[in-house]
């Protein structure tokens, strides 16, 4: 998407046909970096520590690490060791591991000399499949958004509130909770979105706000215990949010909150949507509650925060006193009775196996087998 | 209550008998600083600055404030202007308007040399009287905490998530939501309190972990987000917040985020208390979503974080971008039916306006009239 007056995406082949920029994401919203990617190495420092983030985006970034590999060392054991040191970078995001063996499998059986050419061209495709993959997110979305504005007044706004970042930085472009927004926009439909600080880790504050001044979308931060206050007055008309896995039966796993935001959307009858592209399904579980493990992180994002000091350095503060420890559940589980929609790339289903399985008959007849 | 080795209360008239100390509160928890009240003016400063905050606190420093006055000019101007001064130093907090009449009344009628004495005499025991109704509900809500405990095998501990800081520094001493949990750890009961960090001032982080470390109350900071997720999860025994409007029929007027907590404990079948000292009841409204107006505060709260620099400076650093507005909604307001019972000093309260009227008789039939 746009950065002021240029477009963006987070990840891109150059002109010398060779070397990969992306977006350092760490730095935003404070500084607008890019990074230069000349190896493999390069590309899993870039996963590892976190300068990009996002399972799709980090899956893209995965392939043209291979793709810099077999420029260098196209042989079976350097594609081998590249599979292997890029897959010990995020162990536990899907995508990761599924652009890693997807590039292997076209490789492996090409003549080494064939091997780089072949890489770059795959891992380029891949890019382009997870922005049209969002694009399709976008068109389903927003139809929902149509709706609402067609049961407005002409020229009111439609308020969408969402929590962490599902945006186009998560992505190659467009994102997946966001893709919805920036079609809605793009078809002159007046929208506003309240973006969720998201603590610790204030993606929505540091990313998803960023993203929506740069492209010229109408927002306003809030801090993560508003937006219940928010719909009880009657001042968003629906929640789109990301997800991290979505079970069979249509239990949502999403950052931290999320829960809590479905609940006040569910009292106040508020319409609340999961975006996912179809492979963040786990078709093997079904009750997010009892199977999904909730990753435990360091109680230090808790008790720092980081942003830009008044002279202009970035620094973490420390905001509690030394003595106290904090815990910090990653995520948690939003169960499928409080979801109103899941957004996927064939269209809006059901939050519950059978919606599930309307949609995508192939998937859950596999998983039955 | 105690900080490490030391008791403190918030406010206390020194040997002089005639200047004032406070805990400095807007350093806490990273400095603790007292400072010298030595006139009304000094007085009027530590309530609009926040040095000190949290209505019963607020109204007790303002009635020392008088006292002090009454040293310099016990005339009838004197006192009239004082009043105006320190009322208009923090205009809706309803304790501070209280403690005013309360002095005056009390003063007007004496001549004018008895009035220093007099003056004194009654902030003191409007100090011990705040200490006294905060006992009350702290023996309330300990039978409460005493009957989680008795369900549980011996040793295990009773977990307590509470939001915002309804704690002794909110009041003179022993806070109201804090007052059961600090009684039940003198009476020798395991528990542990989950403190929210409650975005965007940090009370908790900064207030509320402060005085659980300073007295020894097991204690672990979690982002406002995680409360819902340690409550499907089991982790949470029950919920005790403070309130600062609970209306005739049990709304409740809390820092904002509390509904949200209110909505999981429901969910979870988690008990969720309010604790309040009587005079927080607004005998004149019924429903607090129509009839409580909810303060609309700086966006700079939301996207500046106060906290220590890494070289020891206390700071804000900005978490958003520059061209990000925020919204700051201060409080919402919790439905009386998501409220389990009203701890006050008189017994635990239905939520509910029976509830209230079978507790306070006399209140409920005056606001009829």
């Amino acid at each position: 998407m746009n950065v002021g007056d240029r477009h963006f995406r987070t990840i891109w082949l150059n002109e010398d046909g060779r070397s990969v920029d992306i977006i350092d994401q760490r730095w935003l919203p404070h500084e607008l970096r890019v990074e230069t990617l000349k190896s493999a190495n390069d590309a899993a420092t870039a996963i590892r520590d976190m300068w990009v983030r996002g399972a799709p985006l980090i899956g893209v970034t995965a392939a043209y690490g291979v793709a810099l590999q077999m420029r260098t060392d196209p042989s079976d054991v350097a594609l081998d060791a590249v599979w292997d040191t890029l897959h010990a970078t995020r162990p536990t995001a899907i995508n990761l591991k599924w652009a890693l063996d997807e590039m292997r499998a076209l490789l492996r059986p090409l003549p080494e000399a064939e091997r780089a050419a072949a890489a770059y061209r795959r891992a380029s495709e891949l890019a382009d499949e997870d922005v049209e993959l969002n694009r399709g997110i976008g068109r389903n979305g927003l139809a929902l958004i149509r709706a609402i504005a067609a049961r407005k007044k002409p020229g009111e706004t439609v308020n969408i509130l969402t929590h962490c970042n599902a945006g186009w930085l998560a992505t190659v472009d467009y994102g997946t909770a966001t893709a919805p927004i920036y079609l809605a926009l793009e078809e002159g439909i007046f929208v506003h979105v309240y973006v969720d600080e998201t603590r610790p880790r204030n993606q929505g504050a540091q990313l998803t706000a960023w993203e929506m001044a740069g492209h010229g979308v109408p927002h306003t931060l809030i801090v993560d215990n508003a937006g219940g206050h928010l719909m009880q007055r009657g001042a968003i008309d629906m929640v789109i949010v990301g997800t991290d896995r979505t079970t069979a039966n249509g239990d949502v796993c999403n950052k931290i909150g999320t829960y809590l935001k479905a609940l006040a959307a569910y009292d106040n009858h508020v319409p609340f949507y999961v975006a996912l592209p179809s492979p963040t399904i786990d078709w093997t579980i079904a009750d997010g509650l009892r199977d999904v493990p909730i990753e435990e992180r360091d109680g230090d994002e808790v008790s720092l925060v980081w942003g830009r000091a008044p002279d202009g350095t970035l620094c973490q503060v420390r905001i509690s006193p030394d003595a106290t420890g904090a815990a910090n559940p990653a995520f948690d589980v939003t169960p499928a009775r409080l979801v109103t929609g899941l957004i996927t790339e064939r269209g809006v289903a059901e939050a519950s196996a059978a919606g599930l399985k309307a949609l995508f008959p192939e998937k859950a007849k596999a998983s039955a087998a």
